[in-house]
């Protein structure tokens, strides 16, 4: 396997130092994330949709329901792109034009696969439950087979990639430096809350540490 | 003006009560959010690429460096898609299946025109600007013509538009609330933190209230 996954679709043209493509860079940001934005085009005209999504080694997926738009189309083999954004930090620089901001981002391109295999199913649904909240899934009441036949999973290899980082202090033009405004960033990350116990819980039954402890976080 | 913003390619298919058209829904996510993910095409393949943006009315504006590969396809007026997503919460239910995440979303179609006009660059670079940190744009050195001319500005007509919303508790099937399992929702939103200053301030330059108070919730 090769130890990038740049191609020329993939390499990043504005700002190159900020790009990177090596495997370890792309599957540390697409871990620390759990929503990804699905692009496809259905008859000329892109969309793109928020969904979940899980990574096993090489292969992203994503899941969907059976009847949906989404998952009708690009099961059929089209070309998608899926991006993943960790916003770090709002960038204040001196003048409007440097104005940024501090992410950690991911493309992917590729093509999706419609899992059909059963296990292949269950272990990708598994993954995608995993990567968002560790240990549920051998809490929870698995999927039977209607809920597995009305559940499309897609696979999409992650072999055309580039990641996208932006970190640090704003950088002004050297005369700006002169001027008496401030600079800086302002740090943002995305945090958990209190769970939340369902109304109709049954007596005895606790929140799990796992929900208890759920902090993933985007910041830093 | 027509107070949906629905077509048929925006019709929201899978469960379409989390479905809304009305100028005002649309307005408040676009508002509460600053990030966007706009897909555009290009030789079939389509890309997702993060960026800021900001609303005045009914147009959406983005900007990016001339030089880009995106700005450049898309001021061509090629169909666009800009998707804003606010995450709010994990859902998780009693069964794998019926896990799910409560968020705010919208999906924009339509074409992206590239701004020419000085004074409407400027306007859209300013509307950017005071989406993402109001107060700030007056604070800072404004663009010079050399700066305007690198930038591209485009704006988006909102009149092809859908959001889509998923609040509250988890949804079982009736026969799993009989399991002792827990179920709940994870409260998740985006927080922002302590302003970093830059190393190289002007003695006596304090960090502004717009920094410090930077607190723009994703969640409530």
């Amino acid at each position: 396997m090769a130890d990038t996954l740049q191609t020329d679709r993939t390499r990043v043209r504005r700002i190159p130092n900020r790009g990177a493509y090596d495997r370890a860079t792309i599957h540390s940001i697409l871990d620390a994330g759990f929503l990804c934005h699905l692009g496809f085009v259905v008859e000329e005209q892109p969309f793109v949709i928020p969904t979940l999504y899980g990574r096993d080694g090489d292969t992203l997926y994503v899941h969907g329901s059976a009847a949906s738009r989404m998952q009708r189309a690009i099961a059929t083999g089209v070309p998608v792109c899926v991006t993943v954004t960790l916003v770090d930090g709002l960038v204040l620089a001196r003048s409007a034009f440097h104005h940024s901001m501090n992410y950690r981002s991911v493309v992917v391109l590729g093509q999706a696969l419609s899992l059909t295999d059963r296990d292949a199913k269950l272990h990708a649904l598994r993954t995608i439950s995993e990567h968002l909240i560790p240990g549920r899934w051998d809490d929870v009441r698995p999927p039977n087979e209607q809920e597995l036949m009305a559940t499309t999973v897609l696979g999409i290899p992650i072999v055309e990639a580039s990641a996208k980082v932006r970190l640090g202090a704003p950088g002004d033009d050297d005369a700006d430096y002169a001027l008496p405004i401030w600079a800086g960033v302002v740090p943002v990350r995305m945090t958990a809350e209190t769970p939340v116990d369902d109304d109709r819980l049954l007596p005895g039954v606790t929140t799990p540490g796992y929900a208890t402890d759920y902090n993933r976080r985007f910041g830093q």
